[in-house]
């Protein structure tokens, strides 16, 4: 059952939860940013949902309330944020807003995360980016849940990455894709709904294919592709955790049940100025024509018109403003708790 | 049938049979280096095989053998190539050549192509970054084959993306992927020899799935994971065609019947410096236990180990070094002909 809420009300809840669980105004204002905007566009697994273990590993040690990143410039175009094992929104908007600065002077930017934590979804970063008008590549690496291709043991993480691209009229290019076929958080959203997950979204334990979502939880999700996906998954570990110096694989610890233990992820952020490169006019002439391209593709299905990537959660931001956000009616009873606003 | 050839010897055939068609001695050892290196690694789809098209092209116009790309710098970490209508090979290598310069002074770098053509496989320019000691992430834009997920006809291509690692100890990390399920190229053989393709690989002109060769090449290609792989298309072709001036979705033409119209093609290449940004000693430390880590994995069939992305085709060079490389009979006579050795 979902009930429908005004961004501004979320937003204060949003806050006081976590100002309760130790954050300063302006690390939680950037931290319910990110999740708002979560459930905004149509994400609700990476929305205020996560306030709850957002807080529970804030008030256990997991996540330090207090830590404040460090930047540090390591050349020209490069930087490495040391998150301080701060909320994960906290170190990606530092280093998001790091990389916009950065990439004014030389064209491009990476800024890479380590001592971080889960950072939300991905894209309210890359609209951020798009409204700045750059192009934008990001990742993050995750606890490792799928093994890699031809293996039997989770060594790999679900490792969410991003492609962004600003275009001179809304919606703008936002690709915001995880390796596997479905999303580990949709499993456990049919495990606390006690439904069955379709086939092809995981093996259990011993690899074999399961539609019982208890079962796929023990055992792996199953990777995009194969061997494209798996490969694709440690290119996102090596650009957000290796060369940020943080854990990376294996190294990384669960957060299910490691409340008091800090994960040290990884992320990464490397931003493009293409009016450097042709000129704005030529950028956006170029994009307007791309996006016009994809938009006029007969369709499969006529009912179904053909859209572009991160479309859909953009359209979905104008309705949440103009009708109130959508929301579980659990989960925002959830949120009310840790507000103080109930017991 | 497939015979052994010597490395020496075929690079001979190829440049000889490029300088047959206009290049500059330079310009076919450069392109030769990529299609014999392509055969060597195993992915005779982008080998020597290419020569025949290539020569085609450069002698019907389709390509320019007397090009020289000119190197725009457009800002300390951006550059544009033009090709200027010269073989892929050529504007990739100057591309390449110019990212590692580049690198060294930023940290990163981004160089795009436009004006070029085909370039072989990635992986050479791939094993060549790595060799140099950095992180690649590269493209290149291709003919539309595949529709936009949801979509009836065909208006993004099957570009290929690469993701390469340097490694203190070989093999690299290198990551070669189409966004395709299965790679035109290998349909195109399917129909050369009169055989079926597996279910999965493409669907009819109607969108119906096909196991029938000429069928699927009247049809699409299948994007991985749908959307997922639909979108990854789309940012390849943003990174290599928006951004470097070049064609981009439907405006590339197709080479097939084209050979004396210029396809305008886009590639990009990234490289990023790891040891400026965590010292050379801790990244060859994280990289080396990042590949144990995946190495040791159990495998889900015992006599099958699981392996790095990329690692086959770099173990196949040892193999061709020592024994040759392994090359379909027609294609090494084709090859003779156009080198003038036989009539």
């Amino acid at each position: 059952m979902t009930t429908r809420i005004d961004k501004a009300t979320l937003m204060v809840l949003s806050n006081r939860a976590l100002a309760r669980a130790g954050l300063s105004p302006e690390h939680a204002e950037t931290t319910s940013q990110v999740l708002v905007q979560g459930d905004m566009m149509g994400i609700p697994t990476h929305g205020v949902i996560r306030l709850t273990p957002y807080t529970e590993r804030l008030k256990h040690g997991g996540v330090n309330p207090k830590a404040i990143p460090k930047i540090d410039q390591r050349a020209p175009s490069l930087c490495i944020v040391d998150g301080q094992n701060a909320l994960g929104p906290v170190v990606a908007n530092a280093a998001l807003c790091q990389a916009i600065e950065m990439v004014k002077e030389t064209g491009i930017a990476y800024v890479g995360c380590r001592s971080s934590n889960h950072l939300g979804a991905m894209v309210p970063y890359a609209l951020q980016a798009c409204q700045a008008g750059f192009v934008m590549l990001s990742g993050t690496s995750a606890s490792t849940t799928m093994p890699p291709w031809g293996g039997a043991e989770a060594r790999i993480g679900n490792n969410p990455m991003c492609f962004a691209a600003a275009c001179p009229k809304e919606p703008h290019i936002i690709l915001d894709m995880a390796m596997s076929v479905a999303a580990r958080g949709k499993i456990r959203g049919a495990q606390a709904a006690g439904q069955a997950i379709p086939e092809g979204w995981a093996v259990d334990k011993t690899g074999k294919p399961t539609t019982d979502a208890s079962e796929a939880l023990e055992g792996f999700l199953v990777a995009v592709g194969g061997h494209k996906g798996s490969g694709l998954s440690m290119a996102i570990d090596v650009l957000s955790g290796v060369l940020s110096g943080a854990k990376f694989l294996t190294g990384i610890t669960s957060w299910v049940g490691n409340n008091d233990t800090a994960q040290e992820l990884g992320h990464f952020f490397i931003l493009i100025d293409p009016a450097r490169l042709i000129g704005k006019e030529n950028y956006e002439a170029a994009m307007n024509e791309f996006c016009e391209i994809v938009h006029t593709t007969p369709a499969a299905d006529p009912v179904t018109p053909v859209i572009l990537p991160g479309e859909r959660e953009q359209t979905r931001i104008a309705d949440a403003l103009a009708h109130g956000i959508e929301l579980n009616v659990k989960v925002l009873e959830d949120v009310r708790r840790l507000a103080g606003e109930i017991d």
